[in-house]
């Protein structure tokens, strides 16, 4: 095994440098849900293909009919290396609302809080610009150190991760064979804590769907025709309200079919992990577990499914009053899948819901805004144990395995499509706001992170 | 009394500069509810006092807190006439979506449509600039053949009728001996149909609502929290569904405190309107009475109380999906109150409800728009007497007494405050869509309610 040391050296003495380039990529305002940034988002692809071929990768931008990718291969130093696939992705979350940023989200910065913490601030800066880098990074270090990468490396960055992934199935379905490595490496998630790097094993499924629920052919003054005419706030706020009943459970039919119940020394090790519903909550101004009745704040988000309203707009919502009967009202609804359950029948079974809920002389559509399953990673994967020691050697305490609440829909198509297992290591922060005005990522998640894929990428090539 | 045949024939000549002079009107942008529109409310103040000194008028713009409201003053011509005060407003609706609108809502024009109709279209059309000025143009035509008005009048014109008069009261208060006439005129309603003019005896009182609900101190990415933080859209949409009940009763405690049945010889008089379900609901693309079950459309309109959702937002509204929990939503929410509603009883009853639907770590605020109880004038007033036959010579069908859905709370203050019954004629159209994209005011109801209050100023007069 390569002596990384000097690897682990050159890293952090490169974090000045590191930080200058994750800089640049952050100033570029790739928000992909967002029709008006579809030109940053081709910039900022660019911007890595660059990068990339600077450390002797052959790398491209590779159009889809949506944001393109960037593909990049590199040799390995040992032919019995395996050969690994790194996947993470430049687009970000819209920043609105805008006026709760204490600075402009696309003018990244250094700064100091509290405790003499530094965090790097920005949009993106955590999820998941900060976290690709580290990777990227690690492998420059790598290259300036002993000239070589520890095994082969194909990258993977897609542009449309915070928008439900369009174009990635029929790009994975086209270049499978470029794509499929022995298994994927996906920086996209969280630490434990600030002490305690984690490997996700589990990863709920998302369905989305918008639903827009349309009653009369204009809007209504609502004295003339209140009291008579459908109200489709009213109609939507009934079938959001119907969604959960007093426990807390979703009252699709159908909905808990595939969903089992977690093993028990699985949830002895969560306990163990002394997340109680005030400290979880409490980070977030809150203090009751707000979903299924009787369970842990960790089992809740990492092992239950949920419904959960997204957004929802209807009649007039500006400045002072107007006494309207909106025409039309919509919503965005998600549901985190866990298990075997299926999004086509949640997504069938959500949409037969609303509309028997819907009166005859009113009408629904629906929009379908991505679907995956969710994902679990054995617990006795050699691949989870060589990852969770070198994460070990790094940190100033040992890694823990957990399950993830969020969705990373490509780790299913990496299984289903290029039958390949993911490895999910991140170093992202519960406080780092992402999706929330004010992200962040701490300078120490940026510089261990690297550090971190430089052990990992030995260990791996230890075999 | 006075040969009103001159009179009405100069009505009729003056029509093309009537209109000129409506245009001018309806190009002020003077929404009340919007900051940005401030200065163009007192710009209409300003235009209409120009026009009343134009006619002979004291007129003086009258500064209040808000936007301002006009008063003019003019003697009769004979000593034993009353004194009659006119009431109306210049103020007008938002007009988003400003895409629906086929014209330009603040560029009027007479547009000739289907069966050689003519409509005058633009944003206050209806409501409520050209009925005001049906009334201002009755004085010119009295002033240019008679030298004279009828009976002694005083104006008052609003510029906060659409955002719930806050000035109002204090003004009528402070101005009470100056503003108090025998009786008000007020001009903001309907025809019963085109031919059939209308007057209102009954009026439904308003109380608005605009509620926040809070929950985590920051938007949260729904895979992290979702399941376990409360999420302020379910919250909404669950105090929302539950202010019905299966039935469409509203479910407040003590809401229908003060609600009358409908006297049965009423309810036949409106049965012989015969205005169905079908045809009702069938104008706006709808078929199905949603309020109370088993009553009239006519009834749940006019005699009915009610409780509607004006508009709600919460969380990621914005093209795309964005797998958020907000931090907060809120709707408007407002009350149609009918007989002796008690608006300060129905808020406070809401307020309650809501509190006890808000978890104990999640917050509400409140916010007042507006409140005024409902008004019924008596049957058999002989204003109201004068008045129908007065309408009656001018139109194609006799007038009709009716209910009102909408809420005028200038009414409830006019009789409070300064002991004036108010006679409620108007010549809208149900097709104006006041408050919707697209206002227009037909032609006819601008030329016929001109003359309408020629030949009811000479009834009035005649005692």
């Amino acid at each position: 095994m390569t002596n990384i040391l000097p690897v682990l050296d050159r890293a952090s003495a490169d974090i000045p440098a590191s930080l200058e380039r994750l800089f640049e990529l952050v100033r570029i305002k790739s928000i992909s849900t967002d029709p008006a940034f579809k030109a940053d988002c081709r910039r900022a692809a660019e911007w890595l293909v660059k990068e990339l071929r600077s450390l002797g990768f052959d790398a491209t931008v590779r159009d889809t009919p949506g944001h393109p990718m960037v593909v990049a291969h590199h040799e390995g130093a040992k032919a019995d290396a395996p050969h690994v696939l790194f996947y993470g992705h430049y687009d970000v979350q819209p920043v609105d609302p805008l006026n709760l940023w204490d600075h402009d989200p696309f003018d990244p910065a250094v700064r100091e809080v509290e405790g003499g913490r530094r965090i790097i601030t920005g949009r993106g800066t955590s999820d998941d610009k900060g976290q690709l880098l580290t990777f990227v990074e690690a492998c420059r270090a790598y290259k300036e150190t002993v000239g070589a990468l520890p095994c082969r490396v194909t990258i993977l960055f897609e542009g449309e991760e915070e928008s439900g992934s369009p174009s990635l199935k029929p790009f994975l379905e086209a270049n499978a064979a470029e794509l499929t490595a022995d298994f994927a490496l996906v920086c996209d998630t969280s630490m434990w804590d600030a002490d305690t790097p984690a490997i996700s094993a589990g990863l709920r499924g998302l369905v989305g769907e918008e639903i827009v629920v349309k009653a009369a052919d204009r809007d209504l003054h609502s004295g003339y025709f209140g009291g008579a005419a459908a109200n489709p706030i009213h109609i939507l706020a009934d079938v959001l309200a119907g969604l959960h009943d007093e426990t807390g459970r979703v009252t699709l039919p159908g909905f808990y079919d595939g969903v089992e119940e977690t093993p028990t020394q699985i949830k002895a090790a969560w306990e163990k992990l002394g997340s109680s519903a005030e400290s979880f909550l409490g980070e977030i101004g809150l203090s009751i577990p707000s979903g299924e009745k009787g369970r842990s704040v960790l089992e809740l988000t990492w092992a239950r499914p949920t419904a959960e309203v997204n957004g929802i707009t209807g009649g007039y919502t500006g400045e002072g009053f107007k006494t309207v009967i909106a025409a039309e009202a919509s919503a965005k609804v998600s549901f985190r899948l866990v298990g075997k359950q299926d999004p086509a029948k949640i997504r069938d079974a959500f949409r037969a819901y609303v509309r028997a809920k819907i009166p005859a002389d009113c009408s629904v559509s629906f929009h379908a805004h991505g679907g995956s399953p969710a994902i679990q990673l054995p617990y006795d994967s050699a691949l989870l144990g060589k990852a969770k020691d070198a994460l070990s050697d790094e940190w100033p305490k040992p890694a823990v395995v957990i399950g993830m609440g969020g969705s990373i829909p490509i780790v299913g198509d990496f299984q289903k499509m290029l039958g390949m297992e993911s490895l999910l290591v991140g170093f992202a922060l519960s406080d780092d706001r992402i999706h929330s005005p004010n992200e962040k990522y701490d300078l120490r998640s940026f510089e261990k992170g690297i550090r971190s894929w430089v052990r990992i990428l030995a260990a791996l090539a230890a075999r």
